[in-house]
């Protein structure tokens, strides 16, 4: 994460206060944050904002807020799917109970809507609103499908689903900002490219939970399996699978987590890796990234620092093809 | 709640969507506010501002955002306390699970900051995220003492506590936005009594769950108790218990609510209620009000409109004596 963005976050949330209490939750607020992430939103924000040429302030601001967002989302996300760790370490419910990191995610997200406001740039919270708006269909699509055990999805339904959940605020609100930023009206033609590549990248992380190695990747293998995750991988298995090995599979995912014998998913995930479905799921994920940087390629050379655009091209494309 | 409320409530919130996984989040989303709550905090802040001589549609997306703004706290708050009930009704993460209700409160969340955009009023974003970040610091510690097993607390330390999870949202907010609203700077005096009112309603609320009879109260008597809440009427009866009691309640306290025994708590209730404890605390409710009636109806009178400022300070005292 670039130096001005882990600045301002240090700068912004509260450190100290007269009441142990609270330094516990100044503590957790900044748990995430000073987790290290890629940082990838802010960074292509920011690239964005130097292809345009917008006031180096006002973008930094707005960096600010997305690495914020992405935060506090991750706290509840991780209570929502039940997950165990978050970039190597416990995930923050894990630590301190789900009442608490509840609690600390919305302190936290109402510090994102202060870094928007500092960043004083116009459009840029209406832009926030609807990226939470998208952003929660997409996660409540996801979580329905577990909680209402539904299975019976096709590719096209997993593909709406990460664009709403992931393809929105990673790629698409990033560019926007960035366009906001420089005082220019958004251009409509960013929207399918950035979630073309949202969701390649989506899928790209699918296949990292399967298959990531050793150090680098700061969560469980196979963890999406245990939270029942649909994904674009689990779905085309599932078209080729045997009826013993769908049935098997079906009746380990309708247990809850707590639950789910240990052999068995493993059995599973053993199947599942050598299928093809993870080889299939990257040809879809090369071709969406493919499709989307000549799009995006398109528009963003129109920039008036296209140096500067470029290098959103390799990081794009770097994502969507990334080891971690 | 007022009309004006209830229609913007009405026309902001999204309905339909072409995947009824995601009209079910739109129901859930309009769920609470549909449930009738007493909207207090709206009418505040809509008679503050008649009182300052507000226009109408600021104060009213004003005071639709603090409605907002209570109901996605309140879903939050029923998971982090583990509620049975709200209005009457079975709470949201009852009916939905508990993943689904985190990020319905997250997105309703996203919309409260609509409406506070809608209104357009200069200072009022700040005000919303100062008023979040004071409330969830007294969530955080009333939550931290129950996770803690904290019971070594005085009444200032309860005092405290609401004044931040429940004084400035409840009074000194409203009338703060208020008198933005109206184009005026807030006039600092406002604070103190303020927070006398609100802490005055949080004990009033404390005591009806103690003791509240019948129809009108939406929650379960007693559910205090079995959420482990401190309340000045519990830490003032510990002051006088007899130690058997007071080791009885402390290991009742310490098991979790599914492990509490439901005959130990009656007998318990049954002490606390004639301990004296809730007349005390009746009394101390008694005297902030009127602490906080007396400075408040000071600033109040130098409103340009100082008959709609009479009707505010009714509506206070009938809070801090309501019986529902």
């Amino acid at each position: 994460m670039r130096p001005e963005v882990i600045e301002r976050i240090e700068a912004l949330l509260p450190a100290q206060h007269h009441r142990p209490e609270i330094e516990l939750l100044y503590r957790m607020m900044r748990d995430y944050p000073a987790r290290g992430g890629k940082g990838i939103r802010s960074e292509l924000l920011l690239r964005g904002a130097a292809a345009y040429g917008a006031p180096p302030g006002a973008s930094a601001w707005l960096a600010t807020a997305i690495e914020l967002f992405q935060s506090w989302v991750l706290i509840h996300d991780d209570i929502e799917d039940d997950s165990e760790e978050r970039r190597g370490q416990p995930a923050l419910h894990r630590q301190h109970g789900v009442a608490l990191a509840i609690n600390a995610g919305d302190a936290l997200h109402a510090y994102m809507w202060e870094a928007v406001l500092h960043a004083g740039v116009e459009g840029a919270p209406g832009e926030f609103a609807r990226m939470i708006h998208r952003t929660a269909e997409g996660q409540h699509v996801d979580l329905a499908w577990v909680q209402h055990h539904q299975w019976q999805l096709t590719p096209s339904d997993y593909l709406e689903m990460v664009r709403l959940k992931t393809g929105y605020y990673t790629v698409v609100v990033p560019l926007r900002l960035a366009m906001m930023a420089a005082g220019r009206a958004p251009d409509p033609r960013l929207e399918a490219p950035g979630l073309d590549l949202g969701a390649a990248f989506q899928i790209r992380d699918d296949v990292l939970n399967l298959v990531a190695q050793g150090q680098g990747y700061g969560k469980e293998i196979g963890g999406d399996l245990l939270e029942g995750k649909r994904t674009l991988i689990v779905l085309h298995w599932l078209q080729g699978a045997s009826c013993g090995e769908r049935e098997a599979f079906l009746s380990e995912m309708a247990k809850p987590r707590s639950a789910k014998d240990a052999e068995v998913v493993a059995a599973l995930l053993h199947s599942i890796q050598h299928s093809g479905a993870v080889e299939h799921a990257m040809t879809v994920a090369h071709d969406l990234a493919e499709r989307g940087l000549n799009a995006l390629s398109g528009v963003l050379q129109e920039a008036p620092h296209p140096a500067e655009a470029r290098h959103i091209l390799g990081l794009m494309r770097q994502l969507a093809t990334r080891e971690a």
